[in-house]
This record gives C-alpha cells, sequence and structure tokens, in this order.
C-alpha cells in the first residue's frame, strides 16, 4: 500500500492511499480519516461510506463534510472507489456503466468479469488491508452509502448484519432490479438470471429473508432521480413486512447533491456514534 | 443578474449567479448562501470571502464547509471570482499572474488594465448587487479570505475600516511588496511606482496609518508557502506598532490547502457573528 498523500484537517489526518487490488487486478485509490482519537494507534469505530455513480473516492472526500463530525465523534471514515479504472479495463460511453460505476457486484458477465469486482473488493480485501494498516475496531463497525453507494451499504449490511452495527444511506438505489439504472447494469454485469440480481437488491434481499434491525435513510423531494431511480417506498414497504425500524426522512426540497448529502452528514454520523 | 443555480443546504440556499460587470467589462460568476433566517427576506449579516490564486467561487463554496456554520449563525456567505475570463481577456500561462489572479486591484498597465479590476469590483460593484438582490444588513459586515484572497480582505478592510465589524484571514499574503508573488503581479498591474504597491499591502497599510480594532489570522505550520509568499510575523510585527490586537494562530502541521480552511472555518464564523 502506497501513501499519496496525508493531510492535517480538523485535528485528524485525511489520507488517500493507493494498493494493487487483487480483487479487480488494477490499482484502486481509496480515503482515510483517522480522527484525532486514533493518533497514538487507539483503535476507533470505522465507518464505510460508499460513492454514489460517477465519483471516486475524492468527491465525499472533498464535499462530504464529514471531518467535523467524525473529529468529534472519534470516527475513522474510508472512501472507496466506485470501480476498478485505467487502461485495460473495459469501459461503456455511458456515465452510469463501466468506469466510475461498479455497482457493488462480482461481474461474472463479458467484458466485466475480468475485473469488475467491487463486491468482493469492498467486503473483504479492502476491510483486510484496512485492518492491517489503520486502528480500525473492527468490533465497531458502520456503512453508509449515496446513491449506487447507498444500494452498496444496504445490501453490503443486510448480507453481513453481524459485521455492521449501524447502517444509514442518503438518497440509495433501494430496489436496483425494478429501476432503469438496475435494469442496465444488472443484465451487463450480472446476467440475464434474476436470482443473481436478487442478491444485489436491497428490497429484494430483505423480502428473501435478510434482515437488521434498523435503518437511517435521508432522501431529498426535490431529487431529480427520485421517482425513476430510487423509490424509497418500496424499502419502506419492504421494512414493514419484515419488521425492520427504518427512519425514512423525506427532506423537503433537497435534490441528489453533495449540498444535500453535507447538510446531513452530522446527523448521519450521530447516529452511527450512537450505536457503535 | 442570472441565477445560475440554486440549491437547497443546511436549511438554507445555496445560490450561484452570473451578471454583466461594468467594472471588468466581463461576465463575472459569484456564490452566495442564504441561511435559513434570511428566508422571509429578513437581513442578516453578510460575510465576504475572497479567494485565493487559481479559484473561481466554486472552490470555497464546495469545500469551505461554511454551510453548516452560517445557517446555524444565520450568515450570509458571499463568495467572488478572483479575477475577470473569458476570451478577449488578458492571461499568462503562468497560474499566478492573469485569470484567477487578480489580487484584489485595479490593472492600470497594459495588457491587464481594460478587465483586471478585482478591487472596484470586490469593494464597490458587487456590494451594491449584492444589497439590491440579497437581504444583507449592510451595518454588519465581514470579510475574511485566503491566500490572495487574505490579502483582499486585509487590504479591503484596512481600506474601509467603518464598513467591516469583522476581519480573518486564512494563510493571508499580508506583505505582497515583500514576496515574490506580489514582486511578479504588481509590476504587471500596479507599474514599477512602489506608492501604488502600498494601498494593496496590508502591513504598508498599516505602516502608513490604516487602523483596525482587530484581526484574526489562522496559518497552518506545514504550509509550504509560509516562509516564502506568507509571512505572518510582518503582519505581526506590524500590528504590534499600530496598537492592532491580532489573534495570530500558528496551526501544527496544517497545510495551504482547504483541509486547512475547512478546519477553522467555524471558529471564523463563529468569531465575525460575535461582533457582527
Amino acid at each position: 500500500m502506497e501513501t499519496v498523500s496525508t493531510t492535517r484537517s480538523h485535528g485528524g489526518v485525511q489520507g488517500v492511499y493507493r494498493h494493487a487490488s487483487t480483487s479487480t487486478g488494477t490499482q484502486m485509490v481509496f480515503s482515510v480519516f483517522t480522527p484525532p482519537q486514533a493518533a497514538d494507534g487507539v483503535k476507533c469505530p470505522v465507518i464505510w461510506y460508499l460513492s454514489g455513480l460517477t465519483c471516486t473516492h475524492a468527491n465525499a472526500t472533498e464535499k462530504g463534510e464529514f471531518r467535523r463530525w467524525a473529529a468529534e465523534l472519534g470516527l475513522i471514515i474510508i472512501c472507496p472507489d466506485t470501480s476498478p479504472r485505467g487502461e485495460g479495463v473495459a469501459d461503456d460511453a455511458a456515465w452510469d456503466l463501466g468506469q466510475g460505476a461498479g455497482f457493488y457486484v462480482d461481474a461474472t458477465e463479458a467484458p466485466w468479469a475480468p475485473h469488475f469486482r467491487m463486491w468482493s473488493y469492498v467486503t473483504e480485501e479492502l476491510p483486510a488491508l484496512v485492518a492491517e494498516h489503520f486502528p480500525v475496531d473492527l468490533e465497531r463497525q458502520g456503512i453508509t452509502g449515496h446513491s449506487m453507494g447507498g444500494h452498496g451499504a444496504l445490501t453490503v449490511a443486510l448480507r453481513h448484519p453481524d459485521r455492521f452495527k449501524s447502517i444509514s444511506a442518503f438518497a440509495p438505489i433501494v430496489a436496483p432490479s425494478q429501476v432503469p439504472w438496475g435494469q442496465k447494469a444488472f443484465p451487463a454485469y450480472l446476467g440475464s438470471n434474476k436470482a443473481f440480481w436478487r442478491q444485489h437488491d436491497a428490497v429484494a434481499l430483505i423480502e428473501d429473508g435478510a434482515w437488521v434491525a434498523e435503518l437511517l435513510v435521508d432522501q431529498g423531494t426535490a431529487d431529480g432521480f427520485l421517482e425513476n431511480q430510487l423509490r424509497p417506498h418500496l424499502l419502506a414497504e419492504a421494512c414493514t413486512k419484515a419488521g425492520i425500524r427504518l427512519t425514512l426522512r423525506m427532506q423537503e426540497g433537497y435534490d441528489h447533491s453533495y449540498y444535500f448529502i453535507s447538510s446531513f452528514m452530522e446527523d448521519h454520523l450521530r447516529w452511527h456514534a450512537a450505536r457503535l
């Protein structure tokens, strides 16, 4: 693992790191904020932040406004990239498929299968790497994310219910199998067998028996993707049936941008910290 | 004035606006955050944030992390651009001269004089425009800025001591006449007569009798420009002699980036709010 940069911020250190990923077969970059509480190697709880379409680690790192709260609450914040990248890695001209659009799955289909293994990357490889190099308390992990990354956070948590003590999302894709983004990406990455899609669809996972105690979701009412791609009511219905305590906050007038995310970052990190 | 975008954030509105500037003879873009307290047209105090070399209005707007505190404290935050831009506007291949590097002066020299009139723009034209379109309480104005924008904030405030009730800066250029950045830009924009330079040099202005009651300055000790370009001790010496109460905080390990600015934004806005 190579250190790209470390920068003092809010009493802690905002780092950016690069490593050769065995999952994706590419160089992968991610960011880690270590709060002042971790300065002497004291283990701190960790929050995974999974980003949305088109993003790298950098978007949330620069615009998520999480450091103030992570520093106060003693949280390590990890922002992975959203896909493999670079020459020799398959891509698509569209912004919602290929590089920047990994959808947190292990692709089985050509041309994506060789490198697009973001599920293995964020659930296995990166956690092991982070545990080796940073003072993370693995008994105290939370996960969150935005849009496609909210989808990632929900599916990763629903399939690892014992790993995460706290789960939230900002404007997540809750049922990719039922919306255009997923109906484009899933056949491309996973093929036509919808049984495989259900493993990466939060609503389907809950319908199929996955269970966690509670979720926090914020969703802007002025989000241009709300009706067509996000449809949080589908998550609400599934949670009601499954007895999952969902706190779904419809935030009046907020859109899909980092101005929305940063507005509620404090609430989310306090929610996580209270449970970690 | 044209609205480029308005986005809900932290209970207020982050707007971006464009207008044809009579000062610069170009289209100019600036951002305004209006806090929730201003929602019904209630007049709020205003903080001017002047940005540094290479920046537009967007850098601080996206990475300054000011909205959380402005929303709490009821402050309107205005971020102007740092120079005129566009075709037909003089430029230089270097990043510290020309577009993105206006230094908050009215240029008198070719080829800069026709458009590089950022002093008139930020001290006269933009305040009048803002007063016309936003609920600003002109009796309660503060000013701050970063690097070249810290230089702008200090010089604008020292020459308008009755206009600003609070003045701060992040890693400001305090004595441009004595450092390479200023010794390159000032002859280009203002010519060789150093009497004109002194009108745009905070330390020189204080030596020549300009006075304000107090200043807050934060400066990172790991800032790569500290020794060569910023030299805050020159400001400290001038303030001591002039009886200006300078709070100069050397922040251990911080660099020149927005990670530094955002770390201390809360302190600065609380400082301003307490005086407005």
